[in-house]
């Protein structure tokens, strides 16, 4: 899909019957925006929130490979993009049910992770496997990983080594919620892969 | 401006060339959405953050009295959209800063709420205010309250209700952040009014 300046994402039905969109300042308003000389329609967009989840299970931790961009063939943990009108928790549900086949019981808020250069905000929650796993629509495979064997090297997001890391401290005793950790931004891998989009 | 359906913001720059948007099915996607017979673009609407703090000084908790629709001349905590490539805590000081003339500082995550009727997710967090207060644009009028003159029938939102006890109940040392209270989805007010829109 076609991407405003400003990282938005303007959908159209069509090649042939598609917006023509301009940077300008609308009328009362005092930032530019994107606006369809076909129209005049003004994309005003907002940060976006992702919700997910850390699910642990009597064999380890879920991780699911993702079977679409970005990040294709990388392990992450369930998450996506809350849906109008469903509350961040019914969210988490939702992502492990669509990625993993998974019924998980929500518990309390892991971390509040930010990445502004995507205007994102990250709300991941603890979580308890409830039945079998099996890989959704936009995974590869699903599987459940001890500690010693996570595919540290092949996580999708930085935000992915975070939350486990997050869940370890917590399992440990540690306060819940996390954020970023110090100095992350989300712009980096651990080794030193810078990220795309 | 007007809505679509689902009740998201839709733009337009002039009465005379606005979109002219109906409800169908994308090619490639499972939802209906707001198209634009026009140009053919795609309305994605998505979840809205606020971001906002309870603030606290020596002279007892700030509340901005709301200048602007919805609730003007109610009483609120200083919070708002976050704004893009913004993360939670600059938005959190922003508003502050915008309806209060505050310097505040940010501390830890007060709580997560969900009013999902609006598609909203709201991050409230503690804050220490670190200078004078004045009115800023969109407030009629900011004051310092103690806990016994808050103007408990006179408050913006449920959510401010919720927001100031849970804030009490950190300062006692309850564990943060807090949810919904249980039972509450940010629809009525504690006297029973429905809240609009």
């Amino acid at each position: 899909m076609p991407r405003t300046a400003d990282g938005g994402t303007i959908g159209a039905m069509s090649e042939t019957a598609r917006p023509d969109f301009h940077r300008t300042v609308p009328p009362g308003d005092t930032e530019t925006r994107a606006v369809c000389r076909k129209c005049g329609y003004v994309h005003y967009d907002n940060p976006k929130i992702v919700v997910g989840s850390v699910v642990r299970a009597e064999g380890g931790i879920l991780l699911c490979r993702r079977a679409i961009a970005p990040r294709r063939g990388y392990w992450t943990i369930p998450a996506g993009y809350l849906e109008l009108n469903e509350t961040p928790q019914d969210g988490a549900r939702r992502e492990a049910l669509e990625e993993a086949c998974a019924a998980v019981e929500v518990r309390d808020l892991l971390a509040v992770y930010s990445v502004a250069r995507l205007s994102q905000v990250q709300l991941i929650w603890r979580a308890t496997l409830k039945g079998p796993i099996a890989a959704g629509d936009e995974s590869l495979e699903v599987h459940l990983f001890d500690w010693e064997t996570i595919p540290w090297d092949e996580l999708a997001f930085p935000s992915v080594h975070w939350a486990l890391r997050h869940d370890r401290e917590a399992a440990s005793g540690a306060p819940v919620p996390f954020t970023n950790p110090p100095g992350e931004t989300g712009d980096t891998l651990p080794d030193g892969t810078r990220m795309q989009g």
